[in-house]
């Protein structure tokens, strides 16, 4: 039994993908919404899917509250809103790993394109906006949505985890390498980030010429 | 046989590894430096450390009208200063491979952060400097030049290929993947260079927490 991880948004299909992959993984998960009634629906569609998970439904400001790690994996449109609707809620030991990617698709541009973050990256812009001592990991950009949530496709690819101190990364890492056929990677300080989200732009780009769901992994390590 | 490259900046780690590898493959290779005498020297290294490579060496303006594709391996630092010595010698027909990653390191800065560059990136400064005609592909970003210039390094890894134009990729991945080791990865246009240009930060990142030199690949094609 692990840790469980809560996941900010995940009726979408990252997070409900990953919901169903750390359930395979016996990960206990907390599955976060706006709506509680689309929380609870998605937690039994993933109960559903794997018999044996864990997995519970909650409107996202109550699912915050209870894991230690929070996944925050919501369109970059709802970032800003989704964290200062999380400020009363998030306290000073937990964890936020932010998986948002700042296409271009927010504002209606293409999905190969990157907006420019003031702060540098998504990641940190959420670092900014959390609640002092709340610290803010950055990974899981570049698996692909489509893949996560099909358990009948075999991930075989590296995670990317940028953050600025080594013990929140760690904690990160073990909870990634809990699922099947995905390997953590220590990409380095949270400013890497804005390298790392650009990724997602990358293999939509390389998706498109490709017809796949393409994934990226590190060679020499 | 091949046709053959020209490499602007091969005494450098990186252009130098590529004659290298190219040696071997059978390309014949047109070693350019701004010191012909350099040039010819690291032309002679080349052949004696692959006995049947056709390689030879000349001052960078000669060395780019030897081939029509010609690779362009220098420090962003003297990328602009080089393109305007070749701005009388490239013609419309030939090819250029921006291989310049904008590190902050150019400015003094650290080798994981980049420099904004006005045009996105410096493939696409490269670009704008060329004569009218001439095609700028954007490759060669992430293959480690310290494995690269190693021959009993096995190479296995891939190389990500921007470009606008279809069939200047296609000719660019086919010398390419001449290299052993190295499978090309058309990654879309030419404007995609900010991010695959941003992945050498990455990677030096990596390889800082790792005592590696990286590579990446793409999963699922």
């Amino acid at each position: 039994m692990s840790e469980p991880v809560a996941i900010i948004g995940a009726t979408g299909a990252l997070g409900f993908g990953l919901a169903l992959r750390w359930g395979v993984a016996g990960v206990p998960v907390v599955i976060g919404s706006r709506d509680a009634a689309r929380a609870q629906e998605a937690a039994e569609r993933a109960r559903q899917a794997v018999p044996d998970a864990h997995v519970e439904g909650y409107e996202n400001a109550e699912a915050a509250t209870k894991a230690e790690v929070v996944v925050l994996s919501v369109p970059f449109r709802n970032q800003s809103e989704t964290l200062t609707n999380l400020k009363t809620v998030l306290q000073p030991h937990q964890l936020v790993v932010d998986a948002t990617v700042p296409l271009a698709a927010a504002v209606s541009g293409r999905a190969t394109r990157m907006l420019g973050v003031w702060q540098g990256s998504a990641a940190q812009q959420a670092q900014e906006m959390v609640p002092d001592g709340v610290r803010v990991v950055s990974a899981l950009h570049t698996v692909s949505a489509a893949s996560c949530s099909d358990l009948d496709h075999r991930l075989d690819e590296d995670v990317l985890v940028c953050g600025n101190h080594r013990e929140d990364k760690e904690r990160v890492m073990a909870l990634i390498d809990r699922i099947e056929g995905l390997r953590s990677v220590d990409a380095g300080r949270l400013e890497m980030a804005r390298i790392t989200e650009s990724l997602t732009a990358l293999l939509i780009s390389i998706n498109a010429r490709h017809k796949t769901h393409a994934g990226i992994k590190i060679t020499g390590l």
